[in-house]
């Protein structure tokens, strides 16, 4: 079984989620089972690379309320991620892209797999929402990524050029065809859609839910003449 | 859309069977959707590390035909490997273990994704049905891996450990599980089985099939008060 997640490194409820969703794996039964590939989505394309003020100023520019309703409201969503055992710091996290984190996520997922890009995604999260890091720094960016098992030569050369911007592009387009306006954004086998931060019990519905119902393979060709090889040899 | 594929390096109709697949691949639209992925099977787990006969004489000793006969049959599927382009030369072919060639399938799809898993895997079928090499040799199946573009101090970990050995079993168990007794066998989506080197016409009838199929998602949670985040804020 398969999970697709879109969600972005500075986006807090994809946080949250991916917490709730990995309480719910860990009481599988058939977890060992299911691959997690997160997928890129960006909440603001313009953000700069350079920050120029922290998230909650801009949210409190962007949305026209005043930067302590953004302080209240990012400390609403702190609240929420304490009752899930994470500790956040989002004062003086910075507004940012994102492109260059979710780039070196694509490098980990073709190049490493799964569990590795697993690796950096949880680093990039808890560097932006533990300590309010600038994930769009490049030295920041290659020291998580080596640290989640990321060759270094090939991080630099990724960072230096604009490798894998096709691949986010692409994420976002996935997204947008899926018809999810948000995230985070699930996916189950390319059958089911959970849109947000849903409850670990819902994950846990979900994930049993589209186990049960894998179907048995259909036979679209193939009879006992079939060009085969099995342990009785050849078929010629 | 992605396909899973079950064979062994040493089964003729696997490597007539994959070049059937990606004739049919060629020419289908959706093919850069499409991910591959090899899995392990062996046709014969028995088989020496170090060769003491070739395949033919094994295959006349297991099956009590004469070694007359086993030329004869290996040499009709070489005519048709020629009728899909390939030139082969299995006439001293070795009857050898495969368990260490798909332990390095796995590190190469584990560590560097399925594009290096193919080059691997083709790189390995033309030592041996193209070249008749001895592809349980270490030093063979190292200098293929690199090749293909693994890490040379990773192949040779890898080969003195039995690494990815449990996961060649759960490959074979797979394949069980889905009723498959020989190879090739292909899945498309988790949904549809393809059993042995089926025409090209099969292939191409079914990858558009399957694509077609593909069914939009089944929303299981989600609600417009979900808690996510979108190009207009946070939920909270």
């Amino acid at each position: 079984m398969r999970i697709d997640i879109w969600s972005d490194v500075v986006c807090p409820w994809c946080s949250i989620g991916k917490k709730r969703l990995e309480r719910a794996l860990a009481d599988f039964e058939h977890a060992d089972d299911v691959e997690v590939v997160y997928h890129s989505f960006q909440l603001d394309p313009s953000s700069p690379t350079v920050p120029e003020e922290t998230a909650r100023v801009a949210i409190a520019r962007k949305y026209g309320i005043s930067v302590e309703q953004a302080a209240q409201a990012q400390a609403q969503v702190t609240a929420v991620a304490a009752e899930e055992g994470m500790t956040w710091h989002q004062e003086e996290a910075p507004n940012v892209s994102t492109l260059d984190a979710h780039r070196l996520l694509h490098l980990a997922l073709a190049e490493h797999g799964p569990a590795t890009q697993a690796a950096l995604k949880e680093g990039l999260l808890q560097a932006y929402f533990g300590a309010a890091r600038n994930v769009a720094d490049h030295a920041l960016l290659a020291e998580l990524a080596v640290a989640a098992g990321l060759d270094a030569d090939r991080v630099a050369a990724v960072l230096a050029s604009d490798e894998y911007a096709d691949a986010v592009t692409a994420d976002i387009r996935q997204a947008q065809a899926y018809g999810a306006t948000g995230v985070p954004f699930f996916v189950i086998d390319g059958k089911y859609g959970i849109s947000g931060a849903q409850p670990t019990e819902l994950f846990a519905q979900a994930l049993t839910q589209a186990w049960s119902e894998r179907a048995p393979l259909t036979v679209l060709a193939g009879d006992a003449g079939a060009e085969a090889c099995g342990p009785d040899g050849c078929a010629i």
